[in-house]
């Protein structure tokens, strides 16, 4: 087991190689192999506090949730990835309540927050790290702020039906008006409205369950 | 002047007294002060890298604009707040532009990007404060996306307006709907339209030039 840590962290963590041999064995002897099914909550807000997640196969969304219930995906994570939020607790400064749910059969190794705050707070590497980490996460939320406060509704559904078939790896995709409302901050209605346009132009063509892109060159056009 | 730069660096820099003595004379030999006007631009997207901004008096605003040209605030920063973002060729990870601007008269230290990014490269409490303080604008930032996304825009005015009061200590507010707009992200027409209704329940009081909050109450009961 302990093998499998060592091979994912030296792929995933850049700051491995830095670490002495005493602090990747605190890693690799505190670390939990995780798995989890598509739909599964993997961290609920703030008072959530599992440690960092280390992705070994699988996808992740990190979403908000409102109030009321609405939801938007902030951004999504994969093989060899490094979600930072399930550590809430040793995030200083960070005010916000994230939600992580798994999007397919994902396989993450945790470290517990302890055993990281204590190795950010004496290595120069781990903490250069986490503030890279951060940055990058930031700039993802950044271009879903400037997509919901100066693109239109149609270029930004767009752009969302070519990233999920590039997720997907298939213009077939299998998901419902709502999931994609969720996505992307808006109401079921909204979406249903804006695909029937889409339907009607001949750009995707709706079944039982899902989208079909039917002409991707109009859909790029639009994103 | 040296002397000026290290009351400042003291009071706003967490990390000051953690540095060696060749390190602080190294940030205070090479900061200079600066001083802009209301409505001057302090940082220009991520072309400008000026440095490290510390501020000693006044007040700035942190916004993103549209390629059509529409503005948004972020958060603005006070006496003693530092601004990271106009050192955007160190901020490794940070894809987005975003804009400064004085509100207020304003006077600065700026620390050159090299002697910054030489002290976190070097120094683990640098490197810890720099990313607590992107932690902190994060949240900022995400303080205005849920407001964007979840918030009606009568509840988001409201807020507004009363946040400006407090930062003028003052109900009379000399401000123009076009502003109003720029801070929110929003156009000056919806702005208009929600004053003129604030203006019909007693809320507020329109003037040439601005806007007096006359029941404070029913304000703070809309936010």
């Amino acid at each position: 087991m302990q093998a499998d840590f060592e091979g994912l962290f030296g792929a995933a963590l850049p700051f491995w190689d830095a670490l002495e041999t005493r602090e990747k064995k605190q890693m690799t002897g505190s670390a939990q192999m995780k798995q989890f099914e598509p739909g599964e909550v993997m961290h609920n807000g703030s008072g959530d506090c599992q440690g960092l997640f280390v992705i070994e196969t699988g996808r992740i969304r990190i979403f908000l949730i409102s109030e009321t219930g609405r939801e938007i995906t902030l951004y999504r994570l994969f093989d060899g990835d490094v979600c930072i939020f399930t550590a809430s607790c040793i995030l200083k400064n960070i005010t916000f309540e994230l939600f992580v749910a798994a999007e397919a059969p994902t396989r993450a190794a945790v470290i517990p927050p302890k055993v990281f705050e204590r190795l950010s707070a004496t290595s120069l590497p781990v903490s250069d790290f986490a503030g890279k980490l951060m940055a990058s996460r930031f700039s993802d939320v950044m271009w879903i702020v400037e997509q919901v406060l100066f693109m239109s509704f149609d270029k930004r559904l767009a752009i969302f039906l070519l990233d999920q078939a590039g997720i997907e790896g298939s213009d077939t995709l299998r998901i419902t008006h709502e999931e994609i409302a969720n996505h992307l901050g808006s109401a079921r209605e909204v979406v249903g409205r804006m695909l029937k346009y889409f339907a009607a132009e001949g750009i995707v063509k709706p079944f039982r369950g899902g989208i079909k892109i039917i002409d991707r060159k109009k859909l790029a056009a639009l994103a």
